[in-house]
């Protein structure tokens, strides 16, 4: 143990609240950060403060970005009829990865949980309806497939659809390239409901 | 993805080169490091820098120190007449856990390894032959049992043993708890050299 050592037990404790991060893997990073030159511990710290100091959220999708709006709300050849609600940042850069969907994007920064007592106040959810207008011809729920996801993707197709709108959610199934059997009831259930005919 | 967000892709990069820390997790500690106060980035920011400033190397043992000597080199409680080798301040660290040893230590900050070129001049076995006076009765090794920690150890034997000087090393065998099975034939091969007879 490196008990008697403040700086070294204060850097510990900082870097064990980073998701992922027990107490042996942020001892393991802290050695790491000693041995190395002070040229890399400015850059990690001064990275850390840069990005909390230059990126904000976008005014328009609540996505982190450095330009306000985003890349992507200035994109004009994304589609400005389609919008897609997910969860969180990290949840947007997973639909773009998948090159599949060219419309603009809402981010909730959360959904709803009574346990975690977060209520609607907490999300961007009037943001959303507001940004709703009559050239939104589709909103694509992108919420992740948990109970709190589900709440929260039907109280938004409850408050889309009197608006005329289209309220769609991705489909949940079985992931490309796994395995049947590794699967729980619910998700095979939810694939066998989800399932499409088979065209030559 | 966040490319085009230069200060995203600048705190990800720091923290993938961290041990254990790959691109998604990297964007995940990013994610948090966002999400929270600006507090936490402070503090994180600072504990970094203050680390890399504070610590340094014990002049005896060559441990991580705020204070030189450190706080185990300088305790006088503890036994003078016996020094104990390890590869890192980790393990160090390790051995202090176990409560089982009350001497001193030698950090070699690495092992001779010629495929890594690197070589006797890289560590600090000049200054371990130094230490080595009158007053020491033995050298306990707790180098890592690989080849090149055997390599090592059998180096510093060969140096220390002409000296008068008794050289042991940590037992190799089954750690405590474990399953025989689990083991490859080395390892067991060791235990079985290392077999102590059962006393009443």
């Amino acid at each position: 143990m490196v008990s008697g050592q403040h700086a070294m037990g204060r850097l510990v404790s900082a870097l064990t609240k980073l998701p992922g991060v027990g107490k042996k893997s942020a001892q393991r990073m802290a050695y790491y950060i000693l041995q190395n030159e002070l040229d890399y511990a400015v850059e990690l710290s001064e990275s850390i403060l840069g990005a909390k100091e230059k990126i904000r959220l976008c005014s328009m999708c609540h996505d982190y970005t450095e330009s306000d709006p985003c890349h992507i709300c200035s994109d004009e050849r994304r589609d400005k009829n389609v919008l897609c609600v997910v969860e969180q940042p990290k949840d947007l850069a997973a639909m773009e990865r998948s090159r599949q969907y060219n419309g603009r994007y809402h981010i909730l920064h959360g959904v709803i949980n009574p346990r975690e007592n977060k209520g609607l106040e907490s999300l961007t959810l009037n943001h959303l309806l507001s940004r709703v207008d009559e050239s939104i011809e589709e909103v694509i729920i992108a919420l992740n497939p948990t109970v709190e996801g589900d709440t929260t993707a039907i109280y938004i197709a409850r408050l889309l659809r009197p608006l005329g709108i289209k309220v769609t959610r991705i489909a949940q199934g079985i992931p490309t390239g796994s395995d049947l059997d590794y699967f729980d009831e619910t998700t095979i259930a939810m694939a066998v409901e989800n399932r499409r005919e088979i065209k030559e």
